[in-house]
């Protein structure tokens, strides 16, 4: 079924991160918007994290998230630390880890809460200095009551770098790792919103990425073939995206995927694949076999990378995602998007 | 009466461009967001259209906006132009004509017309292709039914220029330009919104006005010494402001301030002054003395120049904006903000 023909109004699963979000930019939001780049530039069609524009020697990267996330706030965070780690991750997946700028636009609904207004911008601050990324310039709009749920925030950042990691850079041979747990954010969420009472303490791992990025590229270099951040749609997306794009399989080892107590919990309460489920904290990576284990000693070296993990590999074959559970192997299914709406 | 004391909830005002938003941005947004930018460069305490930094002997300029226009069609445009011309439109006020990307992040209600939306992406790229503005990268969200009413686009743009062009550079002797007809987009859209029938054809004004901007620094250079777009709050707003920032006083002389018949006819029937209406295809230029023939020369020159006219001159004193009504002087007080909601 395509969308193009079965579709005349957008559902909540067009924004979900998966299948029906991607071939409604690929029929709709693409449809004709002829680029006007330069060959060899990094645009729409590339459908990375962000786009890659030729400046003199260098790499102007762009990108840019628009945040719905509901509730906003949430145990670990809050849609100001999501909007700000969200825009410098994409940026990071790049490649690009020093960040020029960050723009700020604010939609608010009459009537919202001055105070948790307040409360949003300092953590945009907080989360801003934390990564090293100046907020440089905003906008303030206003709907009426009952036309917007609250707010909305938009960042942009624009990030200067030498060299651009893609998303399709993988080859066979290749090594994936994941640099923590998964679903943390996804389902942080979820139980704030629906209140459930699980055991442990679910909080969501939203948090900037650059300096661990960073270090990551600073012991493997071009060895670096490919990261994404696995946001909605969870590591499955990404994975599904990454082999698509590179036409490779990637064998996931579903033992070594990392997953807390917690999430894990959740996921059966729930009975959602964790695999699935949003991360903003988290970054795949693919990385030239030899380089792997300096990677992983990287990532264990940062705080934000203590439980990272190899966990799968690419062999030949025709863009699939298998997953070996340990006792088989199942090819893995790529999910239709995200599991719950505002997610981020 | 301060904002900090006596708002605890946000109201329309708060978003409408004048005084309100501007106290709003002060005591909030900006509260404690350190930019991090180097000394000399432009961010957010400016207040400027966007924010510029020094990257090599060239400036980098950013600016960001969200658009939340109703009706999203209106004579003379749509949201998706409004959002292309309006980021175009602040680039180029801070002198960047030649636009580098522009990202769009769409944020849509559930059960938004397909077709709408593709009218609205065509819409974008038509601009774009008149601008020869790129847009290189997007987003995409989707709120549920009722939790947004229709669209919201973002749009967020990077420009790299050898000179910036602030908004504060106006001295005593400079003269005021305005670049055509005012308060055209503002009551276009309120006549939509409102059905209201009027004699003639009542259109937006709508266009991205680098290719004009980039006409007038051409032949007048570093003789244009301070630019603005009268967007929401219209010249009145947009003069208020450049005044406070020069601590000039300006004096407009109202009979040359060109109104077309339609707007005129409006503004009559509604009670508004044109002044205060918003516009999303003007400029206000301030130029040295000697560089206005030429600059008006030029712009006449130019297809969305062709009202242009000399509308006031600075003098010495305190930040204030006097009108010359010719039959008059008066004081010309700064309004409270945009007299309609989502006029952008």
């Amino acid at each position: 079924m395509r969308t193009a023909l079965a579709d005349e109004r957008i559902l909540m699963k067009h924004g979900a991160g998966g299948r029906a979000m991607r071939r409604l930019i690929e029929d709709v939001m693409m449809a004709g918007l002829g680029d006007g780049l330069k060959p060899g530039d990094i645009g729409l069609r590339a459908m990375d994290d962000g786009a890659a524009i030729r400046v003199g020697d260098k790499w102007l990267v762009m990108t840019t998230d628009s945040h719905v996330v509901h509730p906003i706030f949430f145990p670990g965070g809050d849609i100001g630390r999501l909007a700000v780690s969200g825009t410098v991750n994409d940026l990071s997946m790049m490649g690009a880890t020093e960040v020029l700028g960050l723009t700020c636009a604010v939609v608010l609904e009459e009537g919202f809460s001055r105070d948790n207004l307040i409360r949003v911008q300092m953590s945009m601050r907080d989360t801003a200095l934390e990564a090293g990324a100046p907020i440089v310039t905003g906008d303030t709009k206003v709907m009426g009551r009952g036309e917007l749920d609250g707010i909305i925030l938009n960042t942009t950042g624009v990030a200067i770098t030498d060299h651009i990691v893609t998303d399709a850079g993988l080859q066979p041979g290749d090594m994936l790792i994941v640099t923590g747990t998964i679903g943390d954010h996804g389902f942080a969420v979820m139980t704030a919103r629906h209140n459930l009472a699980l055991e442990g303490h679910l909080v969501s791992d939203v948090a900037p990425l650059n300096g661990m990025v960073r270090s990551v590229l600073m012991v493997a270099g071009r060895d670096v073939v490919a990261m994404k951040d696995p946001t909605r749609g969870g590591v499955s997306s990404a994975v599904h995206e990454m082999a698509a794009k590179a036409r490779v399989t990637i064998v996931l080892d579903e033992p070594s995927i990392p997953v807390s107590d917690e999430a894990r919990a959740a996921s059966e309460l729930l009975g959602i694949d964790p695999l699935n489920v949003a991360n903003e904290g988290k970054a795949v990576i693919g990385v030239r076999p030899w380089a792997a284990k300096a990677v992983l000693a990287a990532l264990h070296a940062h705080p934000l990378g203590q439980r990272a993990a190899i966990v799968g590999q690419c062999v030949d074959g025709g863009a699939s995602v298998v997953l070996d559970t340990g006792v088989g192997r199942r090819l893995l299914v790529e999910p239709e998007g995200e599991p719950l709406p505002r997610i981020c």
